[in-house]
């Protein structure tokens, strides 16, 4: 297992990074990206500490209990580590359904040999599977700009060298490995673009350009949530990269192009839901305090407001026991989550955040945006005066701000901002959520009992006009 | 085990049940009460058939499977099945919770074989539980009617009088013991209203007013879920009724009275949640078959509204697998479904009928309301022009008008106004359903996640004011 | 202008009606239908009574105050008076609105003089718009039933013979006119479907189905609204009807043919509104009454449901006074309400109704479909315990049943089923609300806003690939 | 009139301004505080231009034409003018209901004689209304902290002596004026409190802690909307601050107390209402152009969600008409936006901001929070392939990243965390505006609606229990 010191060293790889418009000369050292690399440097060291013979949940779950014990296990661990899981867990389960399909393919084999060093080296991954997509209406071969999907440019008996961009890159900086597979099914005609494979961040012709919520040094004290949590966003560019035949999970293979973006969409969605009962209890917990501290929880239209939340968390926390509680198992005993409920708690967490962050804010009240800084409590002048006047009904000034300072954090700032957004975009946005929930919805069953109830069969088509 | 005979005869023991303003002779042969005799007779008969060594789903569960299994045994079994099951799984759970808090009680024990009894029997039962209530700002001992609450008024070495009365008694004319309960906790002095005990529906003094919901003989075409489902809904009045000692489950205790109510509500509730989540598939496939019948399956804000059903079951069926899934037991080995997870489906499904309604109904269109009956297809004058016009992308509009009868009987008609109140308020309201998920969810792991991601801790409360 | 009694007589007119599968021998005495025709004569005499002069409210409006009078006036006079004034307010709009795309058209001067005699004969119309539809993914040309469109199958120098059926519609067998409209834009090969023309009731080839969700006799006592408000719902079906010239209004112009449909779809979404402002104010009233009957006007979930109640019926009266406030004004002077905030309004009110309704029943509790009857308080046997058990915190058990009865009738029973569904569907549905809201919505103004606060100007369009 | 180069040098007064726990030793330098120095400046300029003849928007309306033409006017002029505007609207009002309230009350002409003077001088104000408030629980008399509101701790014969906070005082350290009045009703003992008078900004004992969601100078060219309207938020502290007698708005007269606030409070929701109409079209337009960047504008599921987006925005600017429709007039002619409206129309908008900013987030894309900057993409390096990436339907990648950081900026970013909680929390929250639209609604009406309908009379209440 790597320690943090040699992840630290491993940083130094030639990455090309650049933020605010210019290159980073050291993601270690750098101003916003720097503190992220700390974080994860410490993360390694801690999963040390608690798995000394090595991360348990980067093994494929072969039982229900296994995959409840590396969800759980995975919770606390930090974001790239979270990112690295689902890498290999989409990996796994995408190894599993292509040689389901096709006995004869070589692609598991090879995916499994690659998870193997890469469990072997310890190594964290960013998932590059956003297209840049150019116009939306139009299939990749459609675009006028060719590289509006990422696609191999060249072939040789070595490997191949793709061109394109991926978005919404988290982590892209502090990773080792870029998992880059394609966002949609594709259609023949479009084998360039059915490229799955794995490439070292340091790689020749990758570019990340990140961008940040992370708060300002002057910031810091404001934000118990972004000042650990808000990992860098990058746009990934690929300028005719070379990838090796041992790191090429598809290539050209246009039949299998979906399946990894449904196996990771699986992951992402069952992270993400994860993460949404933790959030949701977060925010029970803090509307609860600052009610507290605002001496109105006993108020009537507070306290339903909390109720709400508190129904909120336990219907997520309900689709998550059930989508781990109903996983199924591939023919070679690799299990997943549960596509239905998975699908249908994401789309539920995902599209409630925003009314519940509305709900906390109107239990809290304006200071959520007002509430002076801790230097403001700090300076000997007016400290005292500021604390006084932030008392409520804890009487302590200071810890009453603090509380608005991290709901601000967590749902009115910058980092709030991208919670926000990453909430109903994680994982593929709404609309991909609907779509897989239908798909495994047993809408015959929901039919018969219609036509049962009501006694009635389907008439059979009307014969077209001539 | 009882025949749909013997249930026949046992109607018969001088039950005093009005109607309309008017005394019923004979439910049996009653207009509106008769067909529903007719559907627990029937229900009898399949049970013996289905289960020749007795129901198996009238004995307390022992296990998590024991409890899955009898909820779906109980599901196909018609409403006075169910509300027998959930009268005497209330009955022992309010065993197990007294003999928990006060091991050398009676009422376990007395109760136990009081359940052996009606087991024996083979007996059906009606939840009396909801009171008159009067000015529902006041408790029992503070109105100006002390029988607005149900109330002991007379003791004898061999038993007790009481009176009042309870309101929404599903199936009271038609069914054999009244299982007598508080409706709420009671204070010290209101002892007399601490009364919990079963009461045969013939006893002398026993008086229910029935209404109705089911279909007219005319509309039974049109009605194919209320000419089933539709049971009498009874005040059931309470003059001076006497009860023997041995149907006594609680008389005086008022630190257990709150126990009945709280042990019926949640067998009501996850019975109730057991419906809904039928009924939301049930919503799902008629609205499939009605959008397809109308030929816009493909249209996309139909597509939008039939996935909103499917988020909508999928997240109640979640509820329900939770709830089953994380049962807990008592310390006599009974188990019960999960309180917080039965009671958020419960809320959540509840406060979301009446908008899924209104989908299905946007879905079909105003046929729902106007659609001729099937009288009027059968009359040879007309039928073959009215089916005519009835056909949609199906062709058989004797088929689509019956599907637009179904839509209306199950929401846009007198059954269908039941069903929606009652969603809502079956279980004791969404309020009650919210004081009870509360209790049970675990505010204060919420607060302490908080406090741990702010790193604060909750500051001493400040000193009153002198 | 017309009495009771003359239009008493005027309805022995051969017209041929079907109900519950028989032919109606005469609709005055007809047990359901009947009641309607009382209520439709005593309105002409309080029309007669209140304006001596001639109904005010079918004169074309020319300013903003005739529009509001005429709008106030109608409110009170029942629904035929209504669907006539919106009929020959659509006559009016349309008719104004195809002189000025075709200046020398006859229409115009045609259908100004149709409405000069309606007005003289005082008669009352329904509204036959909305075709059978067949399969509604194809257009009327491309059914495999020709007729599921209403269509002209036969002209002569006279007239035309026309053929189809109409659905929904409203007092149908109470009328004298029918005007018959084409439910959509026609395209070229459609010029048989672009039909527009009065025909009355009587005339040959004419069949009236009606269904209907009036109380039964005995119901009559519980239903305040259903039993003054609740009429026919028909299926018209025409079959090869002559109309003569005289009564065309439209015959394979297909360039009008919208006209119709969206001239009486924005006064069908006017009186709509109109009607739900009132609505809403009941809503508010009746669960203010029953909150106070329950003694529960302090508690403060229930008096936040109330809130929400006033809010929503606040916004809708806003809408309301917005769409007669900016009224417009066709080229010959003809006033129309605003079509913007009609239709928004309109679809404000028409998607809120089931969560109002909701709120109203959780108010109210379960006695909405419990309570006894008023034949059961009369019966002296159980009368008294009833209404003893019946009275809350007003004292007076039958005032308190009556109000569970009037909420029961206006959103639980079958008439409530009416409303929830023509709220939604009425005027062309939700769908067809949010058409016409775009169309009148300054969307230019919104981009430009958007695009000076921004500091941008929209690029040209990409070349598209060749 | 002031100019621009008045205004600067009027800053110079000796303010006490913190900001980051530190003194601001100039505001019209400070890096933050300056740049809205700049804006306010260059208002005043504005005005000039275009109202040499003064201001007429300070004028009190004395129509419902001056009213609309004030509304229309105030909105391009910036906040400090807006704010300004809405303290002598209320203060005008505020002087005509005490003169109603109180004939010989000599506070209106005081009042009236303050405006004169601040129309002359031209300054602008900020509005000190929202106490400290310690435990919420508490009235001001109970408090452990004495000074939880503001207060009078002093009196002479010249004036009076105020200590206390008021918090969330926008643009506090860029006016000439504060108008501080009580935040509530008071009771007997509460004379103290009930203090209302205009304190200059420089006055001795004033202290100003100012918090900003300004943009950082590298983040100015991704914040269209907060590099101009982002204005420091601030806790104004006064210690012991003299405040003459002709300054005093009200003294201890604990009847007029509650006078302020709401009259405030209807200005305040009447501009904030008049600013939602306007952000709401800027949501249409954003989405709307985002939407086509994409291209995703014939995407149905897209288009919906604009439609409601425009359904909002209609009902919106519906409510601001009628509020601005039926204002009413006091009895010194002063005319009053309609407090029914404006109070529904606030709490509509404020309470679907949230649910609004979701839709617009879920049309745009992840990009909202990941989109490269400005500097990214001036960058020679990498900026055409950062562009190249970018470009959607429109070809221009610069275009649509720039459409992505507006779109951030106002509803993802610090910006637009106050916006949301200013939204809800603005005019004094959600629950504020219910209790308004309840004192405006005309309940009696309803209820007699409701009960003519079902023809019922209120019975008389029960006498109470001895």
């Amino acid at each position: 297992m790597m320690s943090s010191t040699e992840y630290r060293a491993s940083l130094d790889d030639g990455r090309r990074v650049f933020f605010g418009g210019e290159r980073v000369a050291d993601v270690r050292t750098h101003e916003v990206i720097g503190p992220c690399a700390d974080i994860v440097a410490a993360s390694y060291d801690l999963i040390s500490e608690r798995y000394p013979d090595g991360s348990p949940f980067t093994l494929t779950p072969r039982s229900l209990e296994d995959l409840r014990a590396a969800n759980d296990a995975i919770r606390p661990l930090g974001i790239m580590t979270l990112l690295t899981y689902a890498s290999m867990m989409a990996m796994s389960t995408a190894a599993s359904r292509i040689g389901e399909a096709a006995p004869n393919s070589e692609y598991p084999e090879r995916i499994r040999g690659m998870l193997e060093e890469f469990r072997e080296r310890d190594v964290r991954f960013a998932q590059c599977i956003t297209d840049a997509k150019g116009d939306r209406r139009l299939p990749p071969g459609k675009q006028s700009d060719p590289d509006a999907y990422t696609r191999v440019v060249r072939r040789s008996a070595e490997g191949v060298w793709i061109r394109g961009a991926k978005l919404h890159i988290t982590g892209a900086s502090l990773a080792h490995e870029l998992m880059v597979i394609p966002t949609k099914a594709m259609k023949p005609g479009e084998e360039d673009y059915a490229i799955a494979c794995c490439v070292p961040v340091g790689s020749e012709g990758v570019t990340i350009v990140d961008t940040s919520t992370a708060p300002s040094r002057a910031e810091v004290p404001e934000s118990p949530f972004s000042s650990h949590d808000s990992f860098p966003e990058a746009m990934v560019i690929f300028e005719d990269v070379f990838v090796p035949n041992d790191r090429i999970m598809l290539d050209g293979d246009i039949g299998f192009a979906s399946i990894f973006a449904h196996s990771l969409g699986l992951w992402e969605r069952v992270a993400g839901l994860t993460h949404m009962v933790d959030d949701a209890d977060l925010l029970v917990g803090l509307a609860h305090l600052i009610a507290e501290a605002n001496g109105l929880l006993k108020v009537s239209h507070i306290n339903q407001k909390i109720s709400d939340l508190i129904m909120h968390a336990t219907m997520l926390r309900a689709s998550l026991e059930a989508a781990l509680g109903h996983g199924s198992q591939g023919h070679d005993g690799t299990v997943f989550p549960n596509e239905l409920y998975t699908n249908a708690g994401k789309y539920f967490g995902a599209s409630s955040w925003h009314p519940m962050v509305q709900k906390v804010q109107e239990i809290a009240g304006g200071s959520v945006i007002t509430a002076p800084t801790r230097a403001d409590m700090d300076n000997p002048e007016i400290g005292p005066a500021v604390k006084q006047h932030m008392a409520g009904a804890t009487g302590d000034g200071e810890y009453r701000a603090r509380l608005f300072h991290a709901i601000k954090d967590l749902t009115a700032g910058n980092f709030g901002g991208w919670k926000a957004v990453t909430k109903v975009q994680g994982g593929g946005g709404l609309y991909a959520q609907r779509i897989v929930t239908r798909k495994h919805f047993d809408l015959d069953a929901a039919r018969d009992a219609a036509l049962a109830a009501t006694g009635l069969s389907v008439p059979p088509p009307v014969a077209d006009t001539p």
